[in-house]
């Protein structure tokens, strides 16, 4: 009665597929590859000490044995994470749709431009509440948008005062990731009482709450004000429901906003993953960290969306980046923008009014029944005061299945929210001992700061208000792209392989979705299990002591463990090591992190084999040995190479008192054959959305655990809510980050097992060796290990064509398009090359109508070298072509329609159409429009 | 804290749109408009008594209710419900997949290839299974296509003798059904022990089961050789996951198999819904009933899918067609046929082999503990003897969560299926009290059955089966497709309303999904509950006295209905009553359904009005008075009308003793402002899947309750396992018919509530008389009632162009592809006119969309009529246009390939294409192809 095989679903080749794939590579099994691929000096040859796998039916039974374990109560607990109805046609249609959870980072803009008006919906809507000029798309959550909120500020101030000053009334939980990250930037964080307290005299930046955690609504303006006076920047972090009722940030003077959407529809998922944003005033555009969706236009002059400003993200910056922010929260700012969209401002206006209006009842209840509530305006939560009696009351409404905010021994904190009820209402009440109230009630707003400014006016916003066009809104976005539903996406370092049904169903169960991140331990049995068992099994893959699963992207995962490194030099009074090696080669994102957790970025040059130059290496270590902190190296490393010089390496830079961080990218070429922990390395992270299927969403939600050797466990992070306790970082708002997404890498490693995992990572090297066998007489295989191997990509250099015929890595990543593809990553990690990892998942099919397409395009590049197509009018240069383009009633090109629309063997009648032809990114760079454009830009 | 109003969102138009419509129409209110068009003497003025509109999350929250109600146990009752493993990524991609379930028939198949292949698939599977020629897409139980298969046996059989021969061995509920079906027909059935009784010396069919209800295999053979020489048919209901193993009909000499799919991935859903299937010999493809997709061409010559033969089907051959189904199982049969596509024929030898590995295990362990088990070969069925001892056993194992089959007081059945697991199997043991087996056991299959020939050998049967591949090919063919999710689907007669996303997704949840027809009672609480509120709030909505859902289609509910007066007729001594009066305009479904209950078909002729010609009425009343049963007739008629004349015309059939039956095809026109119950008629069946939001699925599932006044009750029909008991028709093969799907109408009643469902059939009205208003100086409206207002669809009269110009109903609906619409229903019930529903979902912007479409077609009409454009060559005759088409490096036609392609204001970026050109339907009813073609076939 042996079941089927999880694996042999996930993992695309079958054992014919397999057999002929070896043949062309010249290996006789893929043992034997992976013999000849690994270095045995960092060969591990046990087997992983993981339960047996289990079925896709018995892992999604011991998931709900799980989630059984897990209470769903009522949430009032507040504190940025409120309960909310995820619109079910949004639910089904994006968070449960491949078409959009499957996507990639756009990018490649001419085939994202659905996620990309999405994310404009959502930057608009973020302009629109906070009444700021920019928004970006998106940040990780609320706590991380408030430390990047202070270090622009501290960019932008003309003041040169380290000190920021946070309002107490702020989210304990930003706090204490404020808190975190100022520390190695030296910054010096003062939360103070604003309301009573003095200002400093110098101070560079102010964060307030509006409304404050508890509950209060003030007006800000006189300290906004008094902070303009002393040259510091205003945040204010807002919750944008309050602002459709209440004068927005930006009409009280703020220079930036910050905050969560996640109470625009998104599911609570016991702390994430949900969207933070960043908005900021006129001017500071270009200093805003992370994505920012722009229009520009395309090869016609029609509107055509993009990243904006690409130049200020950290893989072009490097250490000279504003933020290490890389993935960000795509599919939750969809759902958000969406909700919005469907929602309409009257919509958000009648939620954010129904709210106010059980707030305002709940309090005048409370009040008649003589519990005494904080006398100040609130808006959706209030504080009330039952000296001695806080825990008895919120356990008293625990046994109603309502959870409260204990705030202290003497005060309950009640948050009300769109999915609050009368019956929510009378079991607060009972729980306090008192009957409540009937009748009329008169709003708790405050007097002045209500809103009188429109927001949302943009059509979008007052369109799809049925499901039917809701509907079908979502679906005509979500056909403009290109997703691991259409085809491969062979991306390299980024392992776009399966997110299988079976690992995302889980996520939409109310037993995960509907957790709050402070619900009580006995609410969350479950989850812990989950996540307890996630750790170990992460840190069993990866030879490491222990894991935490807190850091809710990559970015953050480097910054939990340069933090951790940081941490122990200092325990051991070498506070001084401040240097971190990090290969020329490496993610531009190591740097900038890096430079976050407050080291000094030394890059070690490459050998002409790619690998770390280890003479150069010596040389910086012997410049910089008492100083050094840290190396940061990706294992295999970023050329898609095993290098052997690893274990030397680790020894070189402990010896001299170095510790060693292997970033995770590249783990899918190592699980099951060896362990990072073991082979020198003393901290890792993880990105669970490459090798352990979380699914990129169009650019996040990502999860980076970061994994440690016994000597940096204890600093790993911390718990926010408790970060000033126990000294630990807050690096995320919740303790256990995006907790919402961990079923789906525990489904993975439950239902693979350790067989399946190290099958998955041999297919995965078998397949880029595939196509760097095939490809390799038409195109230059950059770098290769033992025996001529690449690990699990391979880098096709593009540099002498370019140089013969001008045909450019940009032309041939968009003439993929029209053969019906995703570009592999262009110009990382050498300029002018393409990476291409292919993953386990492709089936050899696919994995030949790549190397096909590729083959047929070195074909046509050598036309153009010839002269047979002239070098700026090609199919290469004209590429992608649009169906509106080769149906035109004009042809005015020197090759045929057919070769333009379809060429080598692609699918005719499956054809997948780029919306729009090739973007000018400059262009909408010099021109920057960050939010939705008037319909009538896109009349033709 | 009123929530928002889910009508708000069903309902397309807001209150801006229905002010302009309302402007448009000429009328100064909705109430107003339906005054005006409803005429007073069947107007019903009260409010529907009907629990106050839930939000969707109060819905959902009270489904979760009830579904908490009822208990999923382990079912190994089998009789033709198995358990079954739905492949996620099909649960997910298909049947929660709006682009695969808002589909509607594939009438217009050139934008519907994706589903046509689907089902090409589902038929190449049923034909590779069964060893037979032809196989047809689909029935809509294992019951009723046995039925069909009788049928069919009697037309074929060169016999006159009326004896139908069936196994003793048969399924019960497929005896009840035959034996329904039978008795009005004339047929006379004998259930015989065909093992040991004698074949009766005449007859013209036998139905064999294969294997036996007891689980028991036999060799066929001789009683197929035996039937053939007394020139009767062999049926042979298979089970299509044994003939994996087992020696198919099509090679032991069968001419028919019948039988279910439902293990083939579709969950059991407390008896539906699941595609039955139906297959034939070569030489009675012809004869087969129902939807047959059939291979055809395309304007180019390329290979295109349609359905064949439709001159078969009822709604062009009315009382002389075969059968009367109509509505098949659509969205069911793709799945089915995905589940062997994604397994491919290893994967289900393997699923068999477990399956069978499971009984005989079963078996060895109950035989070592003494217990007796019948001595026959079997595949997943045993029948274990324990005298007296039945029922505990039952009982024991019930108590361990495992459902077995109470055959008799001293026999159980157990059925094994591929969630059968090692724990089941102890708990069995356990149950009858042994301790089982360990190590190898013997195969029980026949000696000589063993199945020697291949199936499934289509490459699409072994390509898809790594999860990527698989979802690719959902997306592939899903992008193919035309359905609501892209937008409006205007058919008259189809009311192609919102299927709401909160209607739709407890279909899936566990606890409505998995549950066993004949599960205990005890187990099905929360289905019964919610079966008999449903069957309430439709008695309501109709006023009528009792309901019952069992018909698992509109077909189903009309031969419920007619079945139910011929009892009474019977019943009162008037059994000769056997004329029904039928209306020319009537659906054809109408007739062969009279022709199926045993009556005559009189015609009624149609005034110049589109009304029932009151003057042919009286004189056909005159010429049948004594032999009137009933007269069958829509309302509002199938013109789109109110007819005032409703009222006298039920007068004057009651009057001469006949029933009247009112078909609910429109009732989207009458709920909240009229009752068919209270103004006069007997009888209705209702489509759930038109007013009640059930989706069309692509051509299925639906459900046609069959509502009756108080005299016609006791005629209502019976639980097929008890049918002989209590006399009353089995019409479906589970009592509830397809209870899984009863939970979407339950949350639509739930949502609206009395004034919302109110609401959406006064807009619905006041959108078909905007799309009237708006285009009747385009195209002239046929017939109209009060004050020229139609009901809730309009017909276009086409015919004078047609004449002027010669550009056909075809053409236009063709043409409106390229539009970026479905058509609307063509040539019904008018030959050479379009029939526009637009229902109240479809919002203004949609409306006037179509409108514009429609408009701009009728100045190409004119281009055509002036000679601008030649007759055999201009947009409209080349619709619809391909995008390989308009890009071609030639473009012979006399107009800009831009008008072929973009005509109007059609949304360039967004375009939908669709895959193949017109299609030549003649050309492959001459060459009948019905199974996948070969690969090369699609070589250009």
């Amino acid at each position: 009665m042996t079941a089927e095989q999880f694996a042999d679903r996930h993992i695309g080749p079958g054992p014919d597929d397999e057999r002929r794939m070896l043949e062309t590579v010249g290996h006789s099994s893929i043992d034997e590859l992976m013999d000849a691929a690994i270095p045995e000096v960092i060969r591990w040859h046990g087997a992983l000490d993981l339960p047996a796998p289990a079925s896709e039916r018995e892992a999604i039974a011991e998931l709900r044995a799980l989630a059984a374990r897990n209470t769903v109560a009522v949430s009032m607990i507040g504190l940025g994470y409120h309960g909310t109805h995820t619109p079910a046609v949004i639910r089904r249609n994006v968070l449960e749709n491949p078409a959009w959870y499957t996507a990639y980072t756009p990018y490649q803009p001419e085939i994202s431009q659905g996620r990309l008006e999405a994310l404009l919906n959502f930057q608009t809507m973020v302009t629109d509440l906070t009444g700021l000029a920019t928004a970006n798309a998106s940040m990780l959550d609320e706590g991380t948008a408030a430390a990047e909120a202070m270090t622009l500020a501290r960019r932008a101030s003309r003041t040169k005062s380290p000190v920021y000053v946070v309002d107490a009334d702020t989210l304990p939980q930003t706090i204490a990731v404020i808190t975190s990250r100022a520390e190695p930037l030296g910054i010096d964080v003062r939360v103070l009482d604003v309301e009573r307290d003095e200002l400093p005299g110098e101070f560079f930046g102010l964060h307030l709450q509006y409304p404050g955690a508890s509950g209060a609504v003030r007006d800000h303006s006189p300290l906004v004000a008094a902070a303009h006076a002393a040259g510091a920047l205003v945040t204010v972090a807002a919750d944008l429901l309050a602002l459709t009722l209440l004068r927005p940030p930006g009409e009280i003077g703020a220079d930036i906003a910050a905050g969560t959407t996640q109470r625009f529809g998104v599911p609570m998922g016991f702390g994430g993953p949900h969207a933070g944003y960043l908005a900021v005033r006129s001017g500071l555009e270009r200093m805003l960290p992370g994505r920012l969706v722009g229009v520009s236009k395309d090869a016609d002059g029609n509107p055509a969306y993009r990243l904006a400003l690409q130049t200020r993200e950290q893989h072009i910056r490097r250490e000279k980046a504003t933020s290490n922010i890389c993935t960000a929260q795509v599919l939750l700012a969809v759902m958000a923008g969406m909700y919005a969209v469907y929602h309409g401002p009257d919509g958000l206006r009648g939620i954010a009014a129904r709210t106010h209006g059980a707030a305002a009842r709940l309090a005048a209840g409370l009040r008649a029944g003589g519990v005494q509530v904080a006398d100040v305006a609130f808006f959706d939560t209030v504080t009330a005061t039952v000296p001695g009696r806080a825990a008895e009351v919120v356990a008293a409404a625990a046994q109603r299945n309502v959870n409260l905010r204990l705030v202290d021994a003497d005060r309950v904190g009640i948050s009300c929210d769109e999915t609050t009820t009368a019956a929510h209402l009378a079991a607060v009440w009972a729980a306090f001992g008192v009957d409540g109230v009937a009748g009329d009630v008169d709003t708790a707003l405050p007097d002045g700061l209500a809103r009188t400014s429109d927001f949302l006016t943009h059509p979008v916003f007052r369109t799809h208000h049925s499901e039917t066009a809701m509907l079908r809104y979502l679906r005509r976005l979500s056909d403009f792209d290109y997703a691991l539903d259409r085809g491969m996406i062979p991306l390299g370092s980024c392992t776009m392989k399966l997110n299988a049904t079976t690992e995302m169903e889980p996520v939409t169960w109310p037993e995960f979705a509907h957790l709050h991140p402070f619900a009580p331990a006995e609410q969350t049995a479950g989850y812990r299990e989950l996540i307890a068992q996630l750790e170990g099994w992460l840190a069993e893959v990866t030879g490491y002591d222990a894991v935490s699963v807190q850091p809710n992207a990559g970015s953050q995962g480097e910054l939990a463990g340069l933090l951790a490194i940081r941490a122990y030099h200092r325990q051991r009074g070498e506070g001084h090591r401040d240097v971190c090696l990090i290969p020329s080669s490496a993610h531009g994102t190591n740097a900038a992190s890096a430079v976050m957790a407050g080291m000094r970025v030394v890059v070690v040059g490459c050998d002409d084999d790619g690998n770390v130059d280890l003479v150069d290496l010596d040389a910086k270590i012997d410049k910089h040995r008492d100083a050094l902190a840290a190396i940061m190296v990706t294992y295999p490393s970023t050329h898609g190479v095993y290098e052997t010089g690893i274990a030397q390496l680790c020894a070189k830079v402990h010896d001299a008192g170095g510790q060693v961080y292997v970033d995770g990218a590249n783990l899918n070429a190592l699980v099951g054959f060896a362990k990072p922990g073991r082979f020198g390395a003393d901290v890792s992270h993880l990105n669970l959305h490459k090798t352990f299927c979380i699914p990129h969403g169009g650019g996040g939600p990502g999860v980076g655990p970061v994994a440690v050797r016994a000597h940096l466990a204890p600093f790993l992070p911390g718990d926010p809510l408790a970060a000033h306790v126990d000294g630990r970082p807050a690096i995320s708002a919740a303790n256990h980050g995006s907790a919402g997404i961990l079923p789906i890498p525990w489904a993975y490693l439950r239902m693979m097992g350790a067989e399946g995992l190290a099958r998955a990572t041999g297919v995965a090297v078998l397949a880029a060796n595939y196509v760097a066998t095939r490809l390799r007489q038409h195109y230059p295989v950059l770098y290769a290990g033992n025996k001529g191997l690449v690990a699990h990509e391979c880098i096709l250099d593009l540099r002498p064509l370019t140089k013969a015929t001008g045909v450019t890595v940009d032309d041939v990543a968009k003439r993929l398009i029209d053969y019906g593809f995703h570009a592999p990553t262009m110009s990382f990690p050498v300029a002018g090359t393409l990476m291409v990892e292919p993953t386990e998942s492709e089936d050899l099919a696919e994995l030949d109508r790549f190397c096909d397409a590729m083959i047929a395009i070195r074909a046509e590049i050598d036309k153009v070298g010839s002269g047979e197509w002239p070098a700026g009018d090609n199919p290469l240069s004209n590429a992608p072509h649009t169906a509106a383009m080769v149906s035109g009633d004009e042809w005015p090109h020197p090759y045929p329609r057919s070769v333009g629309a379809y060429p080598g063997a692609v699918d005719r009648a499956g054809k997948y159409w780029p919306p729009v032809r090739r973007i000018d990114g400059a262009y909408g760079d010099r021109n920057l429009v960050c939010s939705c454009p008037a319909p009538e830009a896109f009349e033709s």
